[in-house]
């Protein structure tokens, strides 16, 4: 803790500036501190240096919400006083005070924004700064007291909601802020009236029901005070840094948590002060597609929540060129300054306050894998970029949407489309659909496949998303949290199906009439936002098309030829090769085909599982002799050679890295009583004997246990079959094929040098036997796994004997955290929770942990063999963060299973980029 | 490959003398060249510079046997010429012949001789130089052809054996050459008379069989030229360095494969001419009980083979006083001789020939533990060796033999062994055996010894255990449950023994076809490992019995006295503290009488095992809520804060590191229907509940799973309960006794620096919360186990929480080598004999990697916190070398169990010495 605090107070030091103002053609920051000032902050201070329409304001650095955290919920000393300077110059620049009862007072938004957007994670507070009187200045001002006090019911109810914790609690049904609305309406009216339709007086009466409301529940009045409002309005953004939506938030999208947020408070502009007025959300292009067209919505005499809450379902922003032609153009034009001025698709925030623009937000918009490609083609083609920063522009974690299956053309024909919505995520989902996250999650437990199907999704549903294929929601537009969310994720998803009614008490929906229940299979098409009912067969991707089923020519697919360009320019700049991890030709030749340059990972294991081979293993492993331990493994011979050599003939001449038998025996044992007394019949065996040798070879800790190498060197008559049919099939392969073959013979789980000694050897001498017989040599090298943590820290060692290593990434996971995959389902999400691991460390490599082993095994195995050929074999070969952490420790290459080989291309381009 | 070529280049290049020369009262070595000329050529060598009479001859080096095993099994080029000039030097000393057909001719014996003795696990050869011709030389010499002819029947019976490869095949009864004696003694004489009653024509004879039997079964002729004997003969001893035999016992007593064996090539002598000539073995003291004496054996008319292979029985050394009283006293005199010169008990092989006393070797005499003691204390008493010598004299390994209780001799006698199993807790005890622990408990209760018998344990056989003097297990080796549990305990214990067959339902066990019931009585000895049918009268050691039982005093024991003294030595030396990992305060009373500095390691799970806590964890582990659960959890805090006053008591003062609850919660609940059933009823809950609870439990890799502070992670009450039941316990202890208490918290299995963060918050929260409440403060620390290899990687994270840190070398091991201790036996054994594996890593440190990682922890943990307290608490912290390792990499305490605490003593007190 010393430690901690002496940081503090380095901290504290070097705190010079902590607030930021901005607006008025000017700024203190700019678009470049997104660090210190969050992404929203510092792109408002860049809007407003170069002109445009920013209401004025300041950002409170992320770094006072570090402060925050490490000292107790305290604020540094000058903040109060920063605070203060900031509201006065806005006060000047928009020539209103803060709290003025006599005039139009300043009434401010507080909102958060953190390095990266976390869309609707954290707390926003509009309207601040009013109360009983200034509401009343505000009614005379605009001569407009139902907007007047509209404006203060929905400030005390979120107000109330977000900093003093007025909110559902359990049993209850409806927000009890709701909860009163309904209450009024029911008495004054005597049915369910739109807000819309409230008069002052009714929210007038709100407000005092509310504040009541407050009282009870929280303990406290309702502050009246402006800069009180304002305080705690700061402190609650700061808060919801640690609720618990932003912390699974944080977790799957592996942000850190001393990070911190931001807060932005800003003069309030208003779109709800008439029909002239409205706000809207606008991207400079299509993010579903990609498209280079003008692209949003708007909601006239609206606020900008009301545009995403999806209450409303707003208009497409072309509908705009008629409803308010000068507004449009000036957006139109504000488009294109955003665009030549950042570079990249813009997604931006805008209110119209009685006829002038504001801009309210802008930062890079989120895209699908297929919009990412064209618009940095593109904008590559157009000049706004260069090649190397279209490379960089794409979200390597969404490539695999690209590749991901669409609906099969024939099977759409015959479907049963029962509705169409907005087509908000594209891509194609089939599952069974559930109308809550805790049942989605619940299920795919099971082993379901979901969707999510809600009114409107909220940060609550988030686990619901993770867990779903796509997701399903009657409110809402392109821009609603539903659509953005799943964009990010690359899930599919359909919105705003206004035609579907949910009883969320009896779990149906019901379409057109009909009703379906909880479970029901139901298809989504994100790409043109149409429902189907019932389980639709998938298709190939166009890409897959192309380049694998060859059931599509190039020219006809302009999502395929922006992939091989982005593809091409990935190749120029990698430094990291991409292999991939196949067992099977078809694999290989699909690898090949997304450009992997060999296979990383061959496990030969697959191999003798399949039809009757398993009886051949089976003989072995009860034999009693060693003799006939060695007859029975020779009958694999021939299927191991030939299974070998499809595999080369797919890969003609690249390299394969062939891993040695690893699982356990007892695996390949029957565990049934049933199939124990099969076998016994089948091998004319006592079933006592079978049932012995199950229970002395069963493993307290399997993974820790017999296998490996460990299964070689006591079976070296395995290691021996296996090096026969490799070094055969390679020779043989080479005569009809007329092309090298380069076989890595791979041993598994060497914790010791002398264990890759021995198996090197009997390797070595059965080569020689083949060459002996063939009249014919091979080239081929000897490595190994490293996923034991002893291999890591001897690798200079082990090198002695290995050519080459390939990390075992998810052994070394296993081995080096002491956490089982199987097991740590029972607290890995805890740990999330809890921010102790960040992103799913069986997904995502513990770069501290696991990769601090890794590069000892990297620095001692060239110190023994220097420029020796390392790479990374488990899953973690296709995560973007792993790869471009194996290109920082100066790997060789990555393997990964043939459908992330794109991702990892794409990675490992980018990571070469960063190194500048 | 490479890199071996190139270190050989480097030896062969410095390898400049490869053959040394000793006798005629000159050597060209001395005793210092142990590594080079092994230890039987260097003593020899030494002996002939004193003047003591050692038949000539010379040393082929070990760097000769390692460049043999490095360069296939070739020699250097000029090894030839060096022993041509060896054979020369002898033949000028002794005035004979090597090969002389006309004169007596010079005989050779060819012995191997490692840097320490394995003895009988390599091959020697005797009477070398004989054939057809010289054997009639040296029969016309000594006028004694029955002789002669003996000595060449021996000679090529061993020759063909041993260089030649004739031995018993599969399916044979007796080895060939005896089955050639035993048929020309039927034939000649009709019954199987004594090898001595053949005639020079019987030995003719069966040379001539014998040759027809080498060319038969090893396809060729029995070698005639002395030159090309010798060559064969030096071959077969480098050859014999790795037999199957010495590999194993290299194993066993870590002795690395790389020292290599030399050979010794000495002139024979022979102690069979006459009833003038004899042979003997004998010791400078008692090897037994370490008593001043001159003790040995010998025979008249033998060679020294005869005295160790125990065809005759040999006369003790005292006899040759009346039979030969001028050999004698120049024995007794050389006696005196190799004390005063080796400053250490000798033991010595000598033959007479023809009155003339000959020396062949001298080495340092194997003792047994308590000799060890009493030779140590009385050289330093006469003068012969200082203070400091004398700790390094004492084998740290075999130090718990002076604190196991024993079997009286003359009982064994008469014992009827009838299983050998592991020696997994050494001493002696006897007692009824039951096959549960409720029975054991309840025998006990009814006042009779028991022993506990079981396929394996598990922590529900704890009381079992604690009741029984001994336990005896079919499974698991000397790190298995049962044997880790026994030696803290310091109970005898036998496990492994698989021809054991056990019948809980009919409470029977069968050994070797007879059926033993329960209640039957056994005897085991721990230290052998072996097996007693019936009930064999035991003693607890003096040592025990002075310090522990106080049933004797000081004075009574002088095995006592000398052991108090070397403790004394030893902590003027010891750099490292030593500690005991202890879980009752008996443990920790018995403890502290041998010397240990406070706990290291207090299990707290066991405390949740005994009589009816176990309920309550069941309650917590089967509550939903969680407020039951902390109700649950709270039942134990009463227990538990009574074993720690209980503990803090007895420690007076001294500190103790607790450890947190570690064993997954599966532990807790029962496995079997039958128990489930059980449960249900007492608890009044649906056995399907329990059953699922149980199924949701079960973890595929327990060791990775769910345990350590994952569970107090995930069940925060568990660690608050023990938090505030140490903190409340130190306190009330404090003010009861008035010393100070210094409970040491530590957290086990952490492998991110912030889950020992949050637990830490979680303790601190406890520990003011209970200052509040008693108004009293305790100083304590919090602190943690490093097991898991990120542990030792990320330990300058770690150490900015942790006060101190433990390293768990058990599971450090187990993450580390990939290595499960439970599933390790079926390769384990093969990984020896391969010598993949030196010394079982679950016993010994393996420094290379496990230690390699703790080197990494205690570099990076005092990067943070410079001179941060670091100790070691496996089962590793009772092995001398691994105490020693400890020492060099700095560690501040080593922890063992409690009878281990004066090996780890000693083993400090030696690495201090081992410094300089």
């Amino acid at each position: 803790m010393l430690f901690h605090h002496f940081l503090n107070s380095i901290r504290s030091n070097i705190m010079s500036k902590i607030v930021y103002h901005f607006g008025g053609g000017t700024a203190d920051g700019n678009g470049s501190m997104k660090a210190l000032l969050g992404g929203k902050g510092a792109n408002l201070a860049e809007m407003a240096r170069i002109g445009l329409p920013v209401p004025p304001g300041f950002t409170i650095t992320t770094e006072v919400c570090t402060y925050y955290y490490d000292n107790a919920l305290t604020y540094p000393a000058e903040l109060e006083g920063e605070v203060k300077n900031g509201i006065a110059r806005m006060e000047e620049l928009v020539g209103r005070k803060f709290g003025d009862t006599a005039a139009m007072p300043l009434l401010v938004s507080v909102r958060s924004g953190a390095r990266e957007s976390m869309p609707g994670m954290m707390d926003t507070i509009l309207n601040l700064g009013l109360n009983d009187e200034t509401v009343e200045a505000m009614a005379a001002a605009t001569s407009n007291p139902r907007f007047a006090w509209d404006c203060y019911r929905r400030f005390v109810q979120m107000y109330g909601d977000v900093v003093m914790g007025v909110q559902k609690s359990e049993g209850e049904d409806m927000e009890p802020f709701e909860a009163e609305i309904h209450a009024l309406k029911k008495e004054r009216y005597g049915r369910d009236i739109s807000d819309a339709e409230l008069t002052s007086d009714d929210s007038r009466e709100l407000v005092k029901r509310f504040k009541t409301l407050v009282l009870r529940r929280a303990g406290q009045n309702f502050p009246t005070n402006p800069w009180e409002q304002l305080k705690g309005a700061i402190g609650a953004v700061f808060g919801s840094w640690n609720n618990e939506r932003a912390i699974t938030y944080r977790a799957k999208y592996g942000i850190p948590a001393d990070w911190g947020t931001a807060v932005n408070v800003q003069c309030m502009v208003f779109g709800n002060t008439s029909n002239e007025s409205g706000s809207g959300v606008a991207f400079t292009r299509n993010p579903a597609i990609g498209k280079n067209e003008f692209y949003g919505e708007f909601l006239m005499n609206a606020q900008g929540e009301d545009v995403v809450a999806g209450v409303r379902t707003p208009e497409p922003v072309g509908k705009l060129a008629e409803v308010m032609p000068s507004a449009y153009e000036e957006l139109c034009s504000i488009r294109k300054t955003l665009e030549n001025h950042f570079r990249d698709m813009q997604d931006f925030e805008f209110t119209i306050q009685d006829k002038k623009v504001y801009m309210l937000q802008t930062r890079n918009g989120k895209r699908t894998g297929i919009a990412a490609f064209r618009i940095a083609c593109d904008m590559e083609r157009e000049g706004l970029i260069d090649w190397q920063t279209a490379v960089k522009r794409i979200p390597a974690d969404q490539v695999d949407q690209v590749l991901s299956p669409i609906f099969d053309d024939s099977a759409l024909r015959n479907a049963k489309r029962i509705a169409k919505g907005l087509n908000a995520g594209p891509g194609a989902a089939s599952g069974r659909f559930y109308l809550n996250a805790v049942r989605c999650v619940e299920a795919t437990k099971r082993g379901e496949k979901v969707l999510l199907v809600r009114l409107e999704t909220s940060p609550e549903d988030l686990r619901g998303m993770i867990a779903a294929e796509g997701i399903l929601t009657a409110r809402g537009g392109l821009s609603s949290h539903a659509a953005l969310v799943a964009r990010q994720m690359g899930k599919v998803c359909v919105c705003g199906v206004s035609e579907m009614a949910i009883d969320y008490q009896e779990r149906t929906i019901t379409i057109g009439g009909v009703v379906y229940h909880e479970g029901d299979y139901l298809s989504l098409d994100g790409t043109a936002g149409l429902v189907y009912a019932g389980k639709l067969p998938t298709a190939p991707s166009e890409i897959v098309q192309v380049l694998i089923k060859k059931t599509m020519k190039p020219e006809d697919s302009s999502t395929y030829r922006n992939f091989a360009r982005v593809m091409e320019w990935c190749d120029r700049l990698a430094r990291l090769k991409v292999r991939t991890n196949a067992d099977s030709p078809e694999q290989a030749a699909a690898a090949i085909a997304f450009g992997a340059t060999g296979i990383g990972l061959c496990r030969t294991e697959h191999m003798f599982f399949n039809g009757n081979r398993i009886d051949f293993m089976r003989r072995m492993i009860l034999s009693q002799r060693m003799d006939e331990r060695r007859e029975a493994v020779l009958n694999l011979l021939p299927f191991q050679k030939s299974d070998f050599k499809g595999i080369f003939k797919a890969l003609a001449g690249r390299p394969a890295t062939i891993r040695l038998l690893d699982p356990p025996l007892h695996e390949f044992l029957p565990q049934t009583k049933e199939q124990q007394l099969d076998l016994s019949k089948k091998f004319n065996m006592p079933v006592e004997f079978i049932m012995h040798r199950v229970s002395e070879l069963h493993e307290f800790n399997p993974m820790l246990g017999h296998r490996g190498c460990r299964l070689g060197i006591d079976h070296p008559e395995i290691t021996e079959m296996q090096a026969r049919a490799i070094i055969e099939a390679a020779i043989e392969v080479m005569e009809e094929e007329g092309f090298e073959v380069r076989p890595e013979i791979m041993v598994p789980l060497v914790a010791f040098n002398k264990e890759l000694e021995l198996q090197k050897a009997i390797i070595d001498r059965v080569a020689e036997e083949v060459f002996e017989e063939k009249g014919r040599r091979v080239t081929y090298r000897v490595g190994t796994m490293i996923e034991i943590p002893r291999a890591c820290v001897t690798a200079d060692e082990i090198a002695q004997n290995a050519e080459f290593f390939s990390f075992g990434t998810n052994d070394l996971t296993q081995t080096g955290l002491g956490m089982s995959r199987d097991d740590s389902g029972a607290f890995l999400g805890t740990y999330q929770d809890l921010e102790i691991i960040g992103r799913n460390v069986f997904a995502s490599i513990d770069q501290k942990g696991v990769g601090k082993l890794m590069e000892i095994g990297v620095e001692l195995g060239r110190k023994t063999r220097p420029g020796m050929k390392i790479g990374i074999c488990g899953e973690h070969g296709g995560d973007p963060a792993s790869v471009k952490f194996c290109h920082r420790i100066g790997l060789s290459y990555v393997s990964c299973s043939p459908y992330r080989v794109p991702t990892a291309r794409i990675s490992a381009a980018q990571a070469a980029l960063e190194d500048n």
